[in-house]
């Protein structure tokens, strides 16, 4: 709870212009417009279209008197494949803007058409770090769940499909220029993705929060996240009132702009290879895998702990030892509440692949920022935990 | 305290891309290199370049292979003409991006230079929100004090020499590129400024947390920033140590990142007519009417006062009454043990100027979003009791 707390000596902080409010995507147009872009590539998916609000972006970006092709050839997991065509259509159609809208999905789609759109090449020459060399075309991206982030944060996960993984590709660049958030687009979102997406968000905030990259910029915004999820999280699922849903909604944004610039941990670089191998929704394996990693962590963490037990409602001052407990009956009471899954088996995870998805943990990124060290091993002990 | 609470239904939130660590103003030559620069007019003034921190600057922007023109000739509250001086020195030596280094003073007048550098005209054309057309320059912005904020704000403060009044120019276009933050220039900075420019940050940080306009992305800056200022302004001021300022330069950020997207409030539009009249510094002028502001504001933003009183050290929940009195008390503790000036008369302002201040007040955009509203009988009022 110390506001001397030591943090990293040098640090970045970034985010893109950020527009939240209901009702808002009627105004995308306008987005589109002032960065100059006179024909969109709209990038969604078929549920997002089902549910009217790829209509609602349509309309906007006509009445600003700009062009629009929609792309809506997006699956969960996006892959390369998709994003190769993705690409073709925004070069053949003469575009030179593109509207994300969508949940992580279509966004990262949007991130990785745009990286083709600009750069050439393969969506597997840009995997890493900053391997993205030519500026992108002005992308603004509209999130429809509550739990990516992708809408402000400088990473794309793509799916290699012949080699079943998940690409992460981090730059600056992909970033986009505008992110706007209307929390209304989250009243058609069925409920077990409300839930799984918002538990994405929670991971991304304890992620960052206990992330060596954390920064006190990174760590106000980590832990509104979690207080917002933890007030929101097990109503909005129940019961989704509006006022709910817009504090998930808040919650995504606040979590991005932690995770973006604190980067992410243990759950993630676990979630990334199932993801890769099984195609399971994203949200709902953090959802299991979350207290494993929690409890890995809590010794490397110890002085975190009263402030991020603060997050999750707990208001009296206590000791670490407190808090850590605090910390882990508030975050099992929150999946136990909220339905969400609570076994990797149950997700449909196969035993025989443990060992696999914990060597290809220890080769993803955000491993590097986890604040306990973790082998094969130790990573293989969580998976078991978990399974 | 509540999660939940309402805030604007639509908002924006921008804040450039910031840098912060401490000897980073010796690589501010990467910096102004990334935006495509050639030859920098660096806006300083001649206390910063005894200090030695200009020359700091100057070899790092050679380092990075930039021609590198200086301009120093700018005093506390900066003026009108000097701005005009400067643009034309920009203009006459071909410059191509802008390093303002510096309190305030030179970060507000670098971006003065940039307005009229790239649209022309006097600097009162632009007085008022939105006014400015053409894009500016690259700036790169880099803080010596630990209260302005105009690092990461949409604000410059000029002042009009004929009216001895204050212009507010706001625009997005304002803020810079890059805020640069090396904390080690806090070193330098004589007693009396570290007390007056925290201060500032103090009331960005309040303000920003009472206004209107405020969101969870805002509080959540502005709290940490109370929280930070409550831990290190008085042992900053007493005992310079580096921990102690940095805190308040990592404060001086937080503070400026809410009231860049919340705005402020009372306390703003009463100092800056009486900066015009007076010369006075900003920062002793906010720390004499902040507490008479709080006052004034108390019944209008009952709601917030808990988490501010917490922001201000304060550990166990209580209802707004108990809050509003120790936001009253630890505010007053810290002006009086950081030994801040508490009269208006100790500052020089006659009394016989405080209708004329009240007057102008009224006219100021900050009190736009000022959470009680005040005429010029109640901003009288308060002057009075701070007098």
């Amino acid at each position: 709870m110390e506001a001397g707390k030591t943090y990293l000596s040098h640090y970045k902080f970034e985010v893109p212009e950020i527009v939240f409010g209901r009702g808002l995507l009627s105004r995308v147009g306008l987005c589109a417009r002032r960065l100059g872009g006179r024909k969109v590539l709209l990038v969604t998916d078929p549920g997002v279209r089902r549910a009217g609000w790829a209509d609602v972006a349509i309309r906007s970006l006509k009445r600003a008197d700009l062009e629009v092709v929609c792309f809506d050839d997006v699956t969960e997991n996006p892959k390369d494949v998709e994003v190769a065509r993705g690409a073709e259509e925004y070069r053949r159609q003469g575009a030179d803007v593109i509207v994300g809208l969508g949940g992580g999905s279509p966004m990262d789609a949007a991130k990785g058409i745009a990286i083709l759109a600009a750069n050439g090449g393969r969506i597997q020459d840009y995997e890493g770090s900053d391997r993205i060399h030519r500026p992108l075309p002005p992308i603004v991206l509209c999130p429809t769940t509550c739990g990516t982030g992708s809408d402000v944060s400088q990473f794309a996960i793509i799916n290699d499909t012949e080699r079943r993984c998940k690409m992460t590709i981090m730059s600056r660049t992909v970033a986009p220029d505008i992110s706007l958030t209307d929390p209304d687009t989250l009243r058609t979102l069925p409920e077990e993705y409300v839930c799984s997406t918002a538990f994405d968000a929670l991971s991304h905030a304890v992620e960052a929060f206990f992330s060596v990259a954390a920064t006190s910029l990174t760590d106000v915004h980590a832990i509104r996240a979690v207080r917002l999820l933890s007030a929101s999280l097990v109503p909005a699922v129940r019961e989704r009132k509006d006022g709910d849903l817009e504090n998930l909604a808040r919650a995504s944004l606040h979590a991005g702009m932690a995770f973006s610039n604190a980067l992410l941990g243990i759950v993630h670089a676990l979630a990334h290879p199932i993801g890769g191998l099984y195609g399971v929704g994203h949200g709902s394996i953090n959802a299991v895998l979350l207290p494993q990693v929690i409890r890995y962590n809590l010794s490397a963490v110890t002085e975190k702990l009263p402030e991020l037990a603060w997050g999750l409602g707990h208001r009296s001052e206590g000791d670490a030892f407190r808090a850590s407990e605090i910390v882990q009956e508030q975050v099992d009471l929150l999946i136990d509440r909220s339905g969400a899954p609570r076994s990797l088996r149950r997700l449909g995870v196969r035993e025989e692949d443990l060992s696999l998805v914990a060597q290809r943990a220890v080769e993803d990124t955000c491993i590097l920022t986890a604040p306990r060290e973790a082998g094969p091993e130790e990573l293989q002990e969580i998976l078991v935990r978990a399974f």
